[in-house]
């Protein structure tokens, strides 16, 4: 693990951009003695490690304690798409435009976000290793964000102790399998009026978790309507968990 | 309002017993030199001000910084019933012993929580005239608990500014068609696996809601199983409206 830049921020939070053989990313680390424990940030459906919405809810769980990283997985963000994924995302645009009926937007969302999961996990195992061996990062691990990938992690993953997922994005068949396998403690957010996303398939998924702890937040408003209490509350919900 | 009788908590909180005319109550304040902003906590189904659970969430909340007040209103707790209502009650009980089906008991609930809502409420708007002329008790003035008779508050009451409700309880037809109306910022409880109350109900129930600014925590467990984070995270959804 190499780091390539490094930011101190006004509260103290050191934000550095480092790089893996081939994967990005960024750690943000609390001013503190003591290792922080881990918490794990991935966006929803693959998308950039750099987008200002994860960035923000990174910068401000640090500060509230927590050593927190992203990466950009292989076949996210800015990393290189396979010949058939962008063959996909082009259909999934056209299909939109067009007003293509549900289950044909899902059959595309279906056919690169699986594959896509498939392939970014090994990645964030990887990361989590490195990011154990730094004296300033410590145990339990959290995860938080991009549902469908923290199935698999938390199914595959045993150092995962914890984990918030929000629940605005596709989750592929295969992820909804495995939801009943997930056994540690959950915190799920929903839009209650998310435009893409049916809430019925989200009460079925959390009802499907095989954990006996969970929590479901529900909030009114659209997918990127969010309240930011959510951010505090995910934070008091790695403090359960976390010690 | 006549005080009958006070004790003073380890933390500092003053319990107080009150009666107001023909209404018992009891009202919890915190060591403050300003008014304290008021919560009204009733337990669901016009259960007695006096169980354990509503003492408890009561002198937690008081503890956090608010006043906190409760009464057993006309027909509910240990006040006198009507021979209508004794009825309806030794129906519930032969009806749940003989396992009746679903709707027969619902049609129970029907006949004696309505009326006991109509009766409950103006007795809880009598008493907060009351406790907002005390010195230490201030405005906005918050609701929480019993869901029935919360949306009812929520809609005659224009002092009320927000409410956190427990969806544990029957809710009558009459609140049901005015949830609507409801346009107090709510946080709303579900225990995911509650036995005697359906969850598509609540989920009905919490989408009719009139108001835009809406949460539900929904947590694994049945009826008695709300976690105690839940008590906490109520006092902070306070913390952003009563101010």
């Amino acid at each position: 693990m190499h780091f390539t830049s490094e930011l101190r921020l006004d509260d103290g939070t050191l934000e550095r951009e480092f790089s893996l053989g081939e994967i990005p990313g960024t750690l943000w680390t609390p001013e503190s003695e003591a290792p922080s424990p881990l918490i794990l940030m991935a966006h929803n459906n693959g998308l950039p490690k750099a987008a200002s919405r994860l960035v923000a809810r990174a910068r401000h769980t640090a500060a509230y304690g927590y050593a927190v990283a992203t990466i950009d997985a292989a076949g996210c963000g800015d990393r290189p798409r396979t010949a058939a994924d962008e063959e996909a995302r082009a259909g999934l645009r056209r299909a939109m435009q067009a007003g293509a009926p549900a289950d044909e937007v899902t059959e595309i969302f279906e056919s690169f976000i699986g594959p896509m999961v498939e392939k970014a996990a090994p990645d964030w195992q990887t990361t989590l290793d490195a990011l154990l061996e730094l004296p300033e990062v410590g145990g339990p691990v959290g995860y938080s964000g991009w549902m469908a990938l923290g199935i698999r992690l938390a199914v595959v993953e045993p150092r995962i102790a914890a984990a918030g997922f929000f629940a605005g994005g596709f989750v592929p068949r295969t992820q909804r399998d495995e939801a009943g396998r997930v056994g540690v403690p959950l915190l799920v957010l929903l839009q209650w009026d998310d435009e893409g996303n049916p809430r019925q398939r989200v009460l079925d998924l959390f009802d499907a978790f095989g954990t006996e702890e969970k929590t479901l937040h529900a909030n009114t408003g659209g997918h990127l309507g969010t309240p930011w209490f959510e951010v505090e509350d995910g934070n008091r919900f790695f403090g359960r968990h976390l010690k």
